[in-house]
């Protein structure tokens, strides 16, 4: 990984992966558009998290809401009296900044969670000034993007993009109980676009103003201590752990802890740790390397009030250990607030104990453009020996699966017969066709964009009806008859 | 096809197919949530259409843009401008209607298009009142759903939800052309989700103000008369038509006509045509029957005047035929607009005339939330016979494939076996496995919810090895060895 985040920036527009929103208009700042190869691996990321967290478990089901809801959802969030950041103003020129990311650099001191008025000591104690500028007292600034629904001009009609997926989850709990036939403990996932007004998008898609948040919000009777589906295999698991105690004394130093231990250390219960355990084994199949993740433990200071644990999962980026993911332990804090506020008995009827319950909930969630992001960097070898940028992407997950070559141009049987594989492949694969330039260089193209194989067509296919395939990371070719190829490029796409 | 929209509605949630958003808050107009059942059909009719127009052929590349753009892009398009519908509002309570709607209820004329002045006129004439009130003239009503950017308060920050997915086709299309090395003719596909601020949402999923567009933006030489693609199973196909004449002596009478027969009456052009019938085809494939499905030809009066011609393809709903997606030749006009606002070249190099060119543009347009809707109302049987309601959905959209069946609840060694046949086939399936209650019944439940088959596991199955696969349509029963089941399923889900 040598590149920085601009430099990915400018290989992701060369390339269609990601283009500026609105690029012709001088670009807006906070959007971005995925462009013809960025929106097939984008689209991968996504089918392969539902995939794994809902189609392939029985206990968890999906479910779509819409963006944009009735206000009094965001009201009993709490979202809408604070989900903001604090903002230092300075007082000739009024630039704005985020104040816990300017504190962060200034005082390299984690600042996420200080109140306004620790904020305030902390610049005046410090005299922190911005361009020799001083700042005002602190505001707190909302991130929700305000909108008005219906013709009317009466206040009731202001409404909110959503900032995360996960309140329909619980406005749903109960629909989707009584229509599913789900018992606790259960999940219910989504995955889609929420908004959030940053003061100061950066680092490329990173930190956005659009992005796309999957998230499951796991169900679990309040009693309920053991966890039916921690497996051996999960215990054994062995993590990278920036400990709540090491972050305390003012270190990063990173701890090697198995699940197990996590779970005698008392840092969270066994349901948060099968979930945990799931989070991390689905980056690592995703191609994120081990040594490149990390599970970061909120300290006391920066919990919220209504959860007992909370962990970040932080990417190894060129511009920092930076959070992909989260998971946390939400108690029955969601669920309540959306009793007091509706009224409604969000509540499950226990069959064990015949009583009505309502239920705790641990949440997982990861930023799926980050995650993006994440498997970019991962995949990015600029290859020396080849000169030229090689996508070691996972296979699954690569915008196009192989390429199909004419060896030459001007030989109609050469390009006939390879009209013909291309045709019989592209029903099964994701395919491109290139006659452009020589071979090295159609190689070198698919190399950049991660196409696991090329398959050329030359003069011997016309005697052997055999062609070459050739892998992407090995550069080994291997010859296989026409009529065994789909069968070969199944095997190995599994493998 | 027996049950009303309100009954549809209500299948639908009960069913675990589409919520009303913000339920426990008492719902929120024009806005749905999918629930476990809805998503999956959804999330397979948005795959369905992306591997049909966009994986499957070589000369159409995809895109996800951002919901929020630049507002330039709005202006440029004309929707900040005019992106209306003309509300009549009652003197007395103030109750807001849109016009074109009231005047085609009242007066059973085609009012899309009219102008306020038209309106006001007919209103007048006809003396029409809502509940006896009488109107204030007619008002524009923008439909975009306006945001603010940033923490400024300038009014520079405003910025609008999309309306449409098309505007980041033609933003986008020198990027496009670029970074991916297509050449004219080739199109720009994207699905996502929009917002429109209706005045009076309706019609369950119709008519609601957060919807999904799929839709391309086919770029074509401005000189080019001859469509390559246009085959001969296109210019046989026959399509059920309502032709702008019909209309125009104020008849509604279909005439049966080919493509060729379009073609010669210049009806459209050569690509149009071969679009046209694209989508045609795509329809019927997913399931939609001839008889629901009619094109209606705009009338000289309903064409923007940028457009030659523009197809709707309407479905035969229980309240009406009504559009579920639509065809336009645009012409140059939107690249000319985003042209003249941005002042960059957006125009591509010709190799044949070694000259620059701006390409003229088809734009297949599909609302997938209609045509969602379109699906479940084709697939809706109440089989009085079984007593049960049957979805019968295409196979390849079902939310779930197949259904495992123990056949009694108590007996481990039955269990064991269903359980390791669910456990073979779900990584492959969308799979459900259900105990509860008798097998009728259990088969019931999956009628319901269009599963194609359920399989039982049986004490035979102790003896042989095999299991019961049952046909959701026929009802027919077929014993398969389970080392054959895998491959089974899958031939019948090609079939």
């Amino acid at each position: 990984m040598t590149l920085n985040i601009e430099e990915m920036a400018a290989f992701c527009k060369k390339k269609g992966f990601v283009y500026r929103s609105s690029d012709i208009y001088g670009g807006f700042s906070g959007f971005w558009n995925l462009g013809p190869n960025g929106v097939e691996l984008f689209n991968k990321v996504k089918q392969n998290w539902w995939k794994h967290f809902v189609q392939d478990r029985e206990d968890i089901v999906g479910m779509d809401a819409s963006i944009i809801s009735h206000p009094k959802v965001w009201e009993a969030s709490g979202h809408v009296s604070s989900f903001g950041d604090l903002i230092l103003t300075t007082k000739k020129s009024k630039t704005k900044l985020r104040a816990d990311h300017f504190i962060e650099e200034k005082l390299a001191i984690v600042a996420d969670g200080l109140s306004a008025g620790e904020i305030n000591n902390l610049v005046k104690k410090h005299n922190l000034t911005y361009k020799g500028e001083e700042f005002e007292e602190v505001k707190d600034f909302n991130l929700l993007f305000p909108t008005k629904v219906g013709a009317e001009e009466s206040n009731s009609s202001i409404a909110y993009l959503r900032g995360e997926t996960a309140q329909a989850m619980f406005t749903n709990f109960r629909l989707v109980a009584d229509t599913t036939r789900q018992q606790l403990p259960f999940g219910i996932a989504q995955v889609g676009k929420c908004f959030r007004n940053e003061i100061s998008p950066r680092d490329f898609l990173f930190r956005s103003r659009e992005f796309t948040i999957a998230e499951f919000e796991y169900f679990i009777h309040p009693d309920e201590k053991k966890c039916s589906r921690l497996t051996k295999d999960q215990l054994a698991l062995e993590l990278n752990v920036l400990t709540a105690k090491t972050q305390e004394v003012g270190k990063s130093t990173l701890t090697t802890l198995t699940i197990k231990q996590m779970l005698s250390n008392k840092m969270l219960n066994e349901w948060h740790a099968h979930l945990l355990a799931e989070q991390w084994k689905w980056y690592i199949q995703l191609g994120l390397s081990e040594k490149n993740l990390k599970i970061r433990e909120h300290m006391k200071t920066e919990l919220s009030h209504y959860s007992s644990a909370t962990f970040d999962f932080d990417y190894n980026f060129p511009f920092g250990s930076k959070e992909i993911g989260g998971i946390a332990d939400r108690g029955q804090f969601d669920l309540n607030q959306h009793i007091k506020h509706s009224k409604k008995k969000l509540e499950l009827f226990d069959e064990a104990t015949q009583k009505k319950v309502i239920p705790k909930v641990i949440e997982p969630t990861f930023g799926m453009e980050r995650i993006f992001l994440a498997v970019l960097f991962e995949a990015y070898h600029d290859d020396k020996k080849r000169e030229n940028v090689v996508l070691k992407i996972n296979k699954q997950l690569a915008p196009t699966y192989c390429a199909i070559f004419p060896l030459v141009k001007n030989k109609p049987e050469v390009s006939k017969k390879a009209q013909e594989v291309y045709e019989s492949l592209r029903t099964c694969y994701s395919c491109v066709y290139d006659v452009s330039g020589t071979v090295g260089r159609r190689y070198a193209r698919q190399d950049e964009l991660g196409t696991p194989y090329c398959i050329t067509i030359d003069f011997e296919t016309l005697e052997d009806d055999a062609v070459t395939i050739r892998d992407r990371d090995s550069t080994k070719q291997e010859r296989v008859p026409i009529k065994e190829l789909r069968e070969k490029l199944f095997s190995l796409y599994c493998s």
